[in-house]
């Protein structure tokens, strides 16, 4: 339900030796696409849901916003945030996100990075998403995409020389739990469609305004190798609303 | 290009044998979804695109529209159609979709069943629609889901024993041309992402109203046995839009 993975020891060790863990915005391979589709921070006051390391809450005061919650249930997160990313106008709070309460219509951007799919109740939490934002505020969010998401096993399927064979879609539209494998931990996950994605959002009000499947930059293409296996199925999925 | 397979011999027979074609609407899995994003079509001009064999134009009709175009490229398609559809206020047009011209602003309600994924040009033709449809005007349509159309093969990978093991999912990211096997024939159609079929909608000027990936009615899961196997993965996407 609200699991914490990110605090238990290991798990964090090996999340802080990823690349976009230890610098930042440019070495995630969706962040040169998520950018584009974020608007405008000037003066805006923000809630980053499910912040980590803080770098979004960093790029927002940065970009010229007036201030910044950022949220995260796991304290040692929010420690390496508050060490790292730690600007004026920015408030770290440790608190699961199906807790979060705010009066109505006090936020002009509501981001979320890679969170949603570790939430069991969706739902609500779009629900509650578009009480916080004002008329005309941004909600623009990542996620793990369905097609990723599917199976247990998020993997390849591999052919009998050991080569990525292609990627397996099971159990689409058993939306619900899935216990992953992510760093070498097991990590409980929440599978829904993008139906389900998208159709939450029209139906408490939101109005789409775009939705990306990411790819690599071209230099992350050239550069690293295994990349273009990210060009054979879909990783993430990111989507920008307004209220 | 303007590929009409629909007009071999052999592959219409074949097509004239499924349910859907035989027993018109209720017989397609989808219907029940669709349906209820159809628009209210009282006194409403409608224009279906890839008509077939012109049961939606039926439907259209008979749920009080004042006119239909329905326009296929298909002759053999439009014979049968005005055979078992024709009613009055239907008017049949055969024509490659590419090459459909009409004034700006003459539509009510555009439709598209199954048709948009043995299309070249996509972009394209959202742009004319957008044109052809009044201010306030609705268009819906269906085509093939993206994870469906990834690989060439349209098939699910099957395991030792020949029992289906999951659907495969490559080449996601590669828009474009897929040889398929479809009713025992090689036909053409073209894959792109579920961002691109949403993305040009939006850029287009289109609101984006609902996003469907259909699964099979309880009736049909219950007294079809293979339809269980629908649940893994989907195979179609259903996108209602407003101008």
């Amino acid at each position: 339900m609200k699991e914490n993975k990110y605090d238990d020891f290991s798990f964090f060790e090996q999340y802080g030796k990823m690349s976009r863990s230890q610098k930042g915005l440019d070495a995630a391979g969706e962040w040169h696409v998520l950018k584009g589709m974020l608007p405008d921070f000037k003066e805006k006051k923000v809630l980053d849901l499910g912040c980590g390391y803080g770098w979004h809450c960093r790029y927002a005061i940065e970009k010229g916003a007036k201030s910044v919650v950022g949220i995260d249930l796991s304290e040692k997160m929010l420690q390496k945030a508050k060490k790292i990313n730690q600007l004026d106008g920015i408030i770290y709070k440790r608190m699961a996100l199906e807790d979060v309460q705010f009066t109505p219509e006090i936020f002009d951007v509501i981001f979320s990075s890679l969170t949603f799919h570790y939430i069991q109740s969706y739902d609500m939490l779009i629900g509650n998403i578009y009480q916080w934002l004002k008329a005309g505020g941004r909600f623009v969010f990542s996620v793990e995409h369905p097609v990723f998401t599917s199976k247990d096993s998020q993997d390849w399927v591999y052919d009998a020389a050991g080569n990525k064979s292609h990627w397996a879609v099971d159990s689409y539209f058993f939306e619900g739990e899935r216990n992953t494998l992510f760093l070498g931990e097991r990590v409980l996950k929440y599978h829904r469609t993008v139906g389900t994605y998208l159709n939450v959002l029209l139906k408490k009000g939101f109005k789409i305004v775009e939705v990306k499947e990411p790819v690599p930059s071209d230099e992350m293409l050239k550069n690293i190798p295994e990349m273009k296996d990210e060009l054979r199925r879909p990783m993430m999925l990111l989507i920008s609303t307004e209220k």
